[in-house]
């Protein structure tokens, strides 16, 4: 039996650990295999220590932690890997840093949930996020969300959000936490987002606390599709695409 | 707040996938953990496509792994991982091609077992072993249980024990494969062994198998302590405690 062709990925991880061991058993999940072989090869760099992205983009007091991204993609692509992705989308921010590191396409988590938020928003174009503050502050959805016709729904109060990140970190995805995700993407509907993106790793792992009656998305699940595709030369990845468009 | 000291494992994985994300979520539960820069850091080569131990061990038709192995933990070294561990019990089989490859230390999941082992046994010293048939053909535990004064236990049909391993690699760990494990853990306690290792990783995934009044251990959790220690600076891998000794 020939060993099935499979393209390596480099993963940036850690951000957090375990939102990156989601990533791997979504990855598992994904793909129909009768043996090992079948799955996706990854060169998986889990680096908690990665500068915090909340005090550099937040409060302002950190080190940034775009250079640390970039040199880890570097060594992901030395050691093999004909891409990378990275399972934060937060850390999307420095997502320019990390390309100009690399020659190997970079598969953008931003580009592949706001081209699935485009198939499932209504007329109003609107669609709520689940995210960090910090990408909020960053802007980081607003670019695509524009280019694709779209209007991004923030909380009017998103520290909430922030406290059930830190929950998530230091004690997993408990029932507060979980709580405190219903709470906001409740919150959300009321402000007309009836379509809903979980743009934050951490809510990726509570994702079952989404309010009743909305339709909602994980950014991460969009990831997972475009690495399958990837790995399983299915198709290039959207980097790819871009650039011959 | 200084960035806690922790020095990064290189993970020779894939062998299967799901054992070594559930190895790298054991990981996460071992470390008390404020933030995400406590967790240890990982270089993680998630290689489902190292050639299989049970082709070249068992059915004697195919590739040698050990080159494969030797050069992945290589390339971890290279990348700055201080120290080597592997989340498979069969593919310690290949730990000499690995360790010669490497100037780093080589946490060895079958010594560190072991050792647990000899502090669980009765008087008897009789352990039984849950493992792919491979490891009893190949002896891998023999000297070291030999050392401890320790008596291994198999089953006399092994065979079953391959297809649940096979069982779990296609399907995950379903019931089907839980059975499978409760009736190989009950047959090992009516050969005398109250004392049970759980020494395939594919068998980790189905833990809750045991028989009942069985005193059972995974060798992967022996694995886990020892990663923690070596990667929170708290004490030397075995491999060095063995070169000072």
């Amino acid at each position: 039996m020939p060993v099935p062709v499979r393209r390596p990925i480099g993963i940036l991880g850690g951000m957090g650990p375990e939102a990156t061991v989601l990533l791997m058993q979504k990855l598992i999940q994904a793909v129909p295999a009768q043996d090992d072989a079948d799955h996706v090869p990854l060169l998986v760099d889990q680096n908690p220590q990665v500068p915090s992205r909340i005090l550099h983009l937040i409060e302002g007091t950190g080190e940034d932690p775009g250079p640390t991204l970039a040199a880890m993609a570097a060594r992901l692509e030395r050691a093999g890997a004909q891409a990378i992705a990275m399972p934060c989308n937060t850390a999307h921010h420095y997502a320019l840093a990390i390309r100009s590191a690399v020659a190997v396409p970079f598969i953008d988590m931003v580009a592949e949930a706001v081209a699935r938020a485009r198939t499932l928003a209504d007329g109003s174009g609107r669609v709520g996020l689940l995210a960090s503050p910090a990408v909020r502050r960053i802007a980081l959805f607003e670019p695509a969300f524009e280019a694709a016709g779209l209007v991004p729904v923030y909380l009017e109060a998103d520290e909430a959000l922030l406290s059930v990140i830190r929950r998530v970190k230091a004690e997993g995805p408990t029932a507060a936490a979980r709580a405190g995700l219903a709470e906001a993407s409740a919150s959300l509907a009321e402000r007309g987002a009836s379509v809903q993106m979980i743009a934050c790793t951490e809510f990726s792992l509570l994702s079952d606390a989404m309010a009743p009656g909305v339709r909602s998305f994980d950014a991460m699940d969009c990831l997972v599709e475009a690495i399958v595709a990837f790995a399983l030369l299915k198709e290039p990845a959207r980097d790819m695409r871009e650039a011959r468009a």
